[in-house]
């Protein structure tokens, strides 16, 4: 009949349409490797890329067996507000492989933000067992707390919080805080990379060493690739395209990210510019800066990109670049090291897109996305002559909730490893680069050129 | 009802396809980036790569602000033929946020093209301001011409121009001239990179100088990202899928770009190795030539991807590999210096490109595409016994106009920047590279390596 | 009418899906080109690029004139067994355009598999005759006895072999076999690179010099991209998105993909690791060997990825890494030089996919896809208290039809070649690097760098 293949059409369309996004954000690992191997100098390249490349293995496991049932397990029809999931491991009993597909291709995401935080420093062991953590167990309640709908802040719950709930469209909080805030606590305990605030017998330096990374080539590949996969990151969260008018919705959030994160990069290029000329006298620009404002519009507007405004998109995109500029300073002045300024980009500007939500989301758009704008953007109602605040109150709550989960799960987690000695690498193996006990690494390779070099003189 | 259901779905499909081939043209940023990045000298890399990513996001501004509003904003139900659009700034009245999402992607790219031309030597501050005028003003009166209904030259227009109008299909003209004019007229003013043709005394050399790039691999990572996003370029361009038989269209289209561009490669790279081996006795073969010949092949088949058969586009491809080879040596003789051959492969074979539709469009897909089959390629209509060569006419029309309106646009713009000394870098900043001014810079971080390298001796 | 709206809409869906999926294979060419260029040394980027590239354009028309009507060239209706098709040559009567651009791609895989394992030492013109020849007969082929309906091993065969045919989902066999075959065969007539195994007085040295690529970084990206490109590579295989229940299959294909992929890279990494922890005492990792594990893993799931199970797929991907660690070891016992490891990752692992399928073929899944289940795989019909070997048997039958094919047209042609001149690159040309007839190459910019930075100093 009509009707059937009708049906067959639309199932057709959703499940293309979240392969099409999965393997735009699952490319996405591909960014995230380029802009670590060009931040870190070329002693690391290898065990940075390395790490990478074990993250989206190790979450594919993690995910697999365990954080897929927590996120997501809840037997249908079954409307109570719970913790966890309890159905679905290692992938028995899930219906909707597509969908499976998009959470997973999330959660790698989430898992892989931590890498560059912890470079050139930090045990490959660690590694693997924080990524199996994070995936099996802390990123899956998150999940489930805000996006199942079974989740306590979640907007889709039958019985959302404070009759609203908590609205991240894509994961500002869910993917960009949990990743975030897990590497702001891994730095601190790791501490910094040797010979970054201290010279070799423990005294402080008059200013900090720059440990400028071996090739921004590869940094702007990076970045730009992550651009790419955001479009597949944001657009495919409204998850069923065929439904509504769901169709709009994707257009409408394409422009807001290409919008957010444009601002971010001029935002962040000129006031960097700015600050320098008025410092230094020249006017100096500086493309790692540009590259990180960039991202930090993308993260910014990941929350609500499909729920504000264009020109709120701008707003937010300008703000986060000149959050990321302030809070990279401020890292840098508590001594905590960031080799890819990964905490500035994904915390601070986690957060204030987190928060952005409860300012900017616009009725009308709330109600094509969560089918309810009783609760929209704390401007739109003050301007309504309101002084309701629900939804910028339940952001916070989120935001409180996952900081404060990450950290009481993430803390003592690492510092068990660091306890143990399975934290930080070796002290000279540090110094001469951690890619000094494995063949064929570009060392090696350059040392080859360098003998024909010489050979050749 | 179904009838809606099936309208739904349809829309579904249509936002899509374009969501997936504006993504697809968006990675062409990237695909540029690293096209430049490769083809400057190391010294050079930072700046021209803040200069790509500046051009995506200077051109989202002037496209969000003006540029759309110039292109298509005009009444919905007006025919009448009018010179500018005027309404929908700043996205506002935008009905269909899917199209304004692909018109931006195609506009950065247009943006993009004259970027490579002016490495090495181009100040900031021109770029960026070149940037903005080329994306809000000079680039939209063009589409506005020639794909709005409302344009003198559209083949949709109501009553097209001696009842044909000109065709172009995907942008060989409207992107890929505009922004290869462009190229030409500042790289003229700009003047060749110090060296280049001159000794330090300004005396000329002999031969000139080759400033081969720092990566072939980066270039050739560039070549093929934009071979891939070429097919969201050019099949994306039938913008509403599923009407008519417009699936056909896109599987045609993506198997002439395949062919062209293939066909552009082998080309190039057989003339220029043998052309080298008569002059030196020698069989090589030169990958950068290999590279821009697989461009003018994608930039020529853009025209008419959709209307001419597979054959033609063989035989376009062909033609415009031997067309680069002469112009990019052309340049070279008349001292016209080009980091990246950007003229050549644009401007040429986006003129090349433009002409062949007028010689190749065959009647049937004409029908498919344009509803209309009565004026067809030169060749088919002198095959059918006539002398009728109108879309012929209407094409040199077009490129005369496009050629013109850039030259009267962008000679007294680039001419001011001159003036008033805001285009050429400084002369000793160029000579120890643009980069020099900045921390985190490539040379730098090599240095800092050697400096590393040497301790360890 | 309602009907024919369906139709037209599900023809879109179907032609977008296979633009999607083609796009994404032919990206491929990318990672190839990125991998091969990592893994050589820096003096032979230029000349492997340009292998990399030629092959597309090469595979491009040999593909178009006759590869294609070879392939599936057959009169429709005409069920008969048939060894070769003789009709379709250069896209004539082509009615299905989407379907000739994925084969296309295919096609474009299978011949760039051969292009590493020859760097370094192959001739140019050797490496465009042997493109030619397996894309336009040699691989045409083996996809008609596979994959056509009038093929002699296809299980879409009116009357299949053993009422069974062998079932080769995605390529295991008919791409990664073909490919790694003729790699194996040129590899080994073509011999070593000078100074691997030997010194330069022919003497054998007490063990193989390593030759190092030049970039991990390259490596890791093409190895990246592959894995994106895989998606399309696996999934669009499927075909025909919109007819029974393929939107499930393109869904479970995907996460088999990413599943398998990663088990190959834990198990070699893992494995490589605890083997050079027991000869040297240290704990070490191996990025190239992660990477090539990840692709075995991804080769050895490409035959099955829609008809196995979940935990099949890790099943064969752990298998698939150990495979590769034994055939990679046992080569360089055999002296035969193979400079990506092409053919452990794709023989080995081609023959081992093609294998697992007679042993976890899942009989519903066979049923959703080939719409017969009578055969499936040997542990379930074991399951079932049958000894039904069947499929097993089928496809061994194929892999020996495909290695022998290979074989018999391979050898002769490769020894010709070898015979007259024109396989192996001049020695002292090798020695130097086959970049250094070549202007505008590598190592002639940095010594370009060098000079400039001296006059600095």
């Amino acid at each position: 009949s009509f009707d059937a293949a009708q049906v067959s059409t639309d199932l057709s369309i959703d499940a293309f349409f979240l392969l099409y996004a999965s393997t735009l954000i699952f490319f996405m690992q591909t960014g995230f490797a380029m802009v670590c191997a060009g931040c870190v100098r070329l002693k690391n390249v290898q065990n940075t890329l390395l790490k990478n490349i074990l993250d989206a293995c190790g979450v594919s496991y993690g995910f697999y067996s365990l954080g897929y049932a927590f996120a997501f397990g809840t037997t249908p029809g079954n409307t109570a507000t719970t913790f966890i999931g309890n159905r679905n491991f290692f992938l028995v009993g899930v219906d909707d492989d597509s969908f499976w597909l998009f959470q997973f291709a999330f959660c790698a995401t989430s898992g892989t933000i931590v890498a560059g935080a912890l470079a050139e420093r930090c045990q490959m062991v660690a590694y693997l067992a924080y990524s199996l953590f994070l995936s099996s167990f802390v990123y899956p309640v998150v999940v489930h707390a805000i996006w199942s709908n079974n989740g306590f802040l979640s907007a889709r719950n039958i019985n959302p919080l404070w009759g609203s709930g908590m609205i991240d469209f894509a994961g500002s909080c869910v993917v960009h805080i949990t990743g975030g805030a897990t590497a702001l606590i891994a730095s601190k305990l790791l501490g910094p990379r040797t010979g970054r605030f201290h010279d070799l017998h423990g005294n402080l330096l008059d200013s900090p060493k720059e440990m400028p990374g071996h090739s921004l080539a590869l940094q702007c590949l990076g970045t730009l690739i992550l651009w790419f996969g955001w479009y597949g990151f944001n657009c495919g969260s409204i998850i069923t395209l065929t439904i509504n008018d769901n169709y709009k919705v994707i257009s409408h959030t394409a422009i807001n990210i290409t919008l957010s994160g444009a601002a971010g990069c001029i935002m962040t290029l000129i006031s960097s510019s700015i600050a320098a000329e008025r410092s230094t006298g020249e006017t100096t620009y500086y493309l790692p800066y540009a590259l990180n404002g960039c991202l930090s519009g993308l993260v910014a507007i990941t929350a609500g990109c499909s729920i504000v405004d264009h020109w709120a998109s701008i707003v937010i995109g300008l703000t986060s670049g000149a959050l990321y500029l302030v809070c990279s300073k401020l890292l840098v002045k508590w001594r905590i090291d960031d080799a890819v300024d990964a905490i500035p980009v994904h915390l601070t500007n986690g957060i204030w897109g987190t928060i952005a939500v409860g300012l900017f989301a616009v009725p009308e758009l709330l109600s094509n996305v969560y089918n309810s704008s009783t609760h929209a953007g704390w401007f739109y109602k003050w301007g309504m002559g309101s002084a309701d605040a629900t939804l910028l109150a339940c952001q916070l709550i989120g935001i409180l909730f996952v900081t404060g989960w990450v950290l009481c799960m993430m803390l003592p987690f690492f510092w068990l490893l660091h306890y143990f000695g399975y934290l930080r690498a070796d002290a000279l193996e540090e110094v001469i680069g951690l890619d000094v006990a494995y063949r064929g690494g570009m060392l090696e390779s350059n040392d080859d050129q360098d003998e024909e070099t010489k050979k050749k003189m």
